[in-house]
């Protein structure tokens, strides 16, 4: 009989931010495979019987194609195993889940997805902002530069004159190419935008600019979200009260408890 | 000295979507304040000897104005509690989280956003279909249509051309008035839509239909999510495949776990 597969977001890099779910999938797991974004903190939860895939294709020095994940996934499914697919954030945001879905659809292997927290929620709460703030934004869009083969890119136009936050993921390291496209949209090259790099974990590290001077922003480290809108104007204010939810966290870092929550 | 306000999400529903570090801070909480959607097995984790105050404005008999909360919040963290003030779905979705934040920085309490799962990934993550799809939709919209005081209604003709998949929380009862606004911004009437009622729990319920037929929807219970797009089309697929996320749904429901998860 074929085992399943959870295809489960692992949240947005703070380990804490994983759901109770996705732990107990983990500690249950007979085999996972995961991302490289994934926080060793989390790993930690798979029992040492258990088989440990990392099918990152960000950092590793072998490339893996999305259909040998897909096999993989489907092999070990039909040996029995319990499978779960671990992803940064959640999975059905840019994670290609779709693809995967599809693929074990085909192979009649039973699948659940587990929703997690994804990155720019997880950032918007790190600096303390909220994304649609009263009077400044009623809408929020999530967006990527980075599109997989086949997608279309979105009408760039379209959303920046819907006055809405945006939010990019995987702006890429040519920000310089990011502030012409939001430009030549129809955006105020005076917008606010918000640089965050690898949010809500320890190494977290943010940079408030605008759109014209987008170009001269330092390269952090990835992963990194673009949110651009003029909300982000507030996450410099935010970032400046002596009480705010950001030098909160850069006090707190040095104290981050265990992974493990004390018993009921 | 005043005690900390934690703003934390509660997740879209299953109380196993709760944060681990959700979990943590309810377990360590002085005094928590919560609206009406979060589910009592959550309320459980809370310590016997802290105090619980039910402050949501959806279906109290009493009627709770914002700034009451923001005063019994401040009140409370000014006695040194601490205190969680515990959200559906993410904090900063469509949640005045924004309003709370600026009231506890004018009062000087420390405060610290804790994200959570939000409601539009839970529902997708149910169904199973991605908000994203290659060839379909490169980018979401979470909207709403029961804008705040002083909200500014979202732009929605740039919406609707932008060809993102649409969330729109909190759509109201008026479907036919939704249909409409959509429509008159140039949305074809043809376009798919998917409603889904009390997502990720274990009585929710989806019913995909077109914005033409929007009007004669059934009226599920709240609090429900209308999502617009092609991408909803998938739902319907994935829903009839054997082997798919929302089957397996129904079928995990009945044995649903306790939310303590087992020890490591």
């Amino acid at each position: 009989m074929n085992g399943t597969v959870f295809l489960v977001g692992a949240g947005p890099g703070d380990p804490e931010l994983l759901t109770l779910k996705a732990a107990r999938l983990l500690r249950t797991a007979d085999a996972v495979l995961h991302d490289d974004l994934v926080a060793p903190e989390i790993l930690q939860l798979v029992p040492p019987t258990a088989q440990i895939h990392n099918v990152g294709k960000r950092c590793g020095s072998r490339q893996i194609r999305q259909e040998q994940i897909n096999f993989l996934m489907i092999a070990l499914a039909e040996a029995g195993l319990r499978v779960v697919r671990l992803k940064g954030g959640d999975p059905l945001i840019f994670g290609r889940a779709g693809e995967e879905i599809e693929a074990l659809h085909r192979a009649n292997i039973p699948c659940e997805v587990v929703p997690g927290v994804t990155s720019a929620l997880g950032a918007a709460a790190s600096v303390g902002f909220s994304l649609t703030h009263r009077n400044i934004a009623s809408a929020v869009v999530l967006a990527t530069f980075h599109e997989a083969p086949g997608h279309d890119a979105p009408d760039w136009s379209s959303l920046v004159s819907s006055s809405a936050t945006i939010v990019i993921y995987m702006p890429g390291r040519d920000f310089a190419a990011v502030a012409q496209r939001l430009t030549t949209s129809g955006l105020d090259a005076n917008t606010s935008c918000l640089i965050v790099s690898r949010a809500t974990t320890l190494h977290q590290q943010v940079h408030l600019t605008t759109v014209r001077e987008l170009p001269r922003a330092p390269k952090l480290p990835t992963p990194v979200l673009l949110i651009v809108g003029e909300a982000t104007r507030l996450a410099m204010r935010e970032a400046e009260s002596p009480s705010s939810a950001l030098s909160h966290f850069i006090q707190q870092a040095a104290a981050l408890p265990a992974l493990e929550e004390p018993a009921a």
